[in-house]
């Protein structure tokens, strides 16, 4: 019966006979605190898979916070003196993203690195393994920056989330959970982040598919997007026979 | 199978046995021109809707133009010279609006009235007979405008497309379908459409839970909801029987 | 000399014969914090004006602030809970405004009050007089939202600070010198000053003749500004005489 | 008595005993139809400029439109079917534009080329001349654009007009003044002009110094600079003597 059911990426059309067949790809993106993240954990929660182990999830959330690149010297200097532009897209590794995300829709078990934001280096010999999956989430403020990026994804969302909302969120959430200092975080806030945001972020607000405003509050636009999802996965499941099968008797709780 | 999917609204606690059910109430707002109606019709044509005899559609469209008020003489004679406001919320039978979506959410047969933009008034005693359906699109600039109107939907999409954009596609429309001419259009733009949208219509884009850019063109956007609004006809066929057949067969054609 | 120049204005018409004429009026808007009362105070600066007594200034400044009406029992119980929205048009005693912009264009001496932030309302028997003077500043948050007020200004500012930039003073204006807690800045913010900004100021910005980018950092508006009122000033000190000498001598000295 | 006024412009510490003086220069950005050049004509009449002889005139107005570069062969066959992007930052002979304010900053006479809109190419052997002046107009859509050129400039100003507005005024324009059809004008407006207008010339919004919004309706602020101009003027006549005089006469005739 779930074969009445089609879906506009090629996902069926690579089906190789192997069980391996094309993830479906969401960019997320969207200002600093605007929600983006949330919004992911909210999907996953939805979707009953935050409890499973991370081999056997069909959906996969990554974050692009994971591929800041390295710092040099000089770059770590500015870093721990908040000069650094963590909002530039040149701080990210951006061939390590495009590469990630080709493995990942060719069906290939991937690694991605671990980032320490206290050192603002990659944690040595230390990696997240990412397992194939039917749906990728890949969250981040730059992720439909660079055209090659862009273009991998099957669908692209921006949170969208009024500037001073965003800034309420983040000073909230520096000085209650990473314990800076208020005048700090708005003078950071002001000098990197706030021009960062308009020169290279909302820029790329003209490519989304879907905007989603004020973020993990809005449930309706949530519970689309989940239900987006599990149609995949179940539409897979119900093809390849074996997987799928969680996500459904966790629907079944969840609802 | 399709008992393993599950929907925010509630539908399904409402049915009552005898085969009625809530239907899902999907509003649908944007500027002139913005693609609202292109939307509608995209989303009527990918569910095989359009080709359905209105009293089998298991989804429905209603425009919210169909509820403009009857004029009185004196404005009929500033309509005549283009001077009446038809953007304005005071312009649409508002308590008739209320009453047929409520009708509909009941699960009523209901009659709408045929409006003639030729004469500015109804065409007497012809109507529109709107039958049960699982799925109603209301779409207009103004669905949002009045909260006890906008409260009733379950999902609230805006078509969000640039002011010149559609400035653009309005003047196209009105001198080639229309026969208007060029400064008058642009006159009544100026003088009457472009003030309404911004005091009633931009306004309400808060209260939307999904932002659509670019309007018709956006197909990803567009299979999200086809998709969102095949679910919800298939689970209700599902549970009471014998409706929803034709949907699947059609999902299964055009995919 | 200074005969040769003349302003759109009509003060030099209503001029009497008896040393009394028309003021011109400014009205300067903006948002919370958006640096409206600093633009006001370099410009008083820059004229001088801020070192003369109240009686001899040619230039007056009053804000907005003066104006908030005495509040009821049930008013002042929300109020000292945070809870009394004081960016609604509600929230000040605008027939007063009005009257007082009245009176000091027909060139009368006024009294306008003196409030009180701590208890939320006047103060029993204290006021500030404002002599008759050639240029009135006016500011304030809402200045050009009720149309009669609106209409009194001969040339209305809006300074035009982004949202997050303004929470950001804001925020930092609260805690240093209103030693107020972050989050309960931040929730009013975000249920009280945001909304009202958004409903009731933003939409007046299309009444403004110039705007103001950024605030008081702006020295070429500010410039702008205080030229034109240092012209206004010696023109009235040229014609009547007496007055506008201390002007004079204060912009040599200050340049 | 014209002592008593003060520019913050550095024009009178180089004034060099010789009756050479750095002009005043203003730039005037925004985008297509916003109404920079009806507000720099409005500025010219205003001051009695547009009736004196280009010698003599103390205020002198360009525009970056006299600037287009030469195409190549295969530009001008795009040109010539409506594909080239007139309002590129690279459509701009950019040095010459440079070269030019410093020689007007530096008080030289300079040649301007003379540009044919029918062959897109500069007319041979056609110059402007430009000689010494007070005050420098400079109007185009992206006279903000490179830095170099932006930082010339003693006062910035942006005309602010919206998009749907500038769409129906270029459409009437090119219509009626250059006799072209309704569907590549809106065709052009769409693929390159708004593209362009987003990219190129909105981004340098936020350098201005002061927003002028809706344009040439918009007396208060075309009054405001009007004065601004004949300050400095008139403070030039009295520091080196003769001239001066005829906009003093103009300014007493207008008024």
């Amino acid at each position: 019966m779930a074969a009445d059911r089609r879906f506009s990426y090629n996902g069926l059309k690579n089906f190789n006979g192997y069980g391996t067949k094309t993830p479906f790809l969401i960019g997320v993106a969207g200002g600093t605190a605007s929600g983006k993240s949330t919004v992911c954990s909210r999907i996953m929660e939805k979707l009953g898979q935050d409890e499973i182990d991370h081999r056997q999830r069909q959906v996969v959330c990554i974050s692009q916070d994971s591929f800041y690149r390295e710092l040099n010297p000089a770059e770590s200097i500015k870093a721990s003196k908040g000069l650094f532009n963590f909002d530039h897209p040149d701080a990210f590794d951006n061939p390590l993203i495009l590469k990630t995300l080709q493995d990942i829709l060719d069906g290939r078990v991937c690694k991605i690195p671990v980032y320490d934001f206290k050192t603002n280096s990659r944690k040595l010999d230390e990696f997240v393994t990412i397992y194939p999956a039917d749906v990728l989430l890949f969250e981040g403020i730059l992720v439909f920056y660079f055209p090659e990026i862009r273009e991998v994804f099957h669908m692209k969302l921006f949170v969208d989330t009024d500037a001073d909302t965003r800034l309420s969120r983040r000073v909230l959430r520096d000085i209650r959970e990473r314990g800076r200092d208020l005048e700090q975080v708005l003078a950071q806030y002001t000098t990197l982040v706030k021009p960062a945001f308009e020169e290279f972020c909302l820029p790329t607000k003209k490519f989304a598919d879907v905007i989603i405003p004020r973020g993990a509050d809005n449930t309706v636009a949530i519970g689309l997007i989940v239900q987006h999802i599990r149609d995949i996965v179940i539409c897979n499941a119900n093809l390849t026979g074996s997987r799928g099968s969680y996500l459904q008797s966790a629907a079944m709780m969840s609802s």
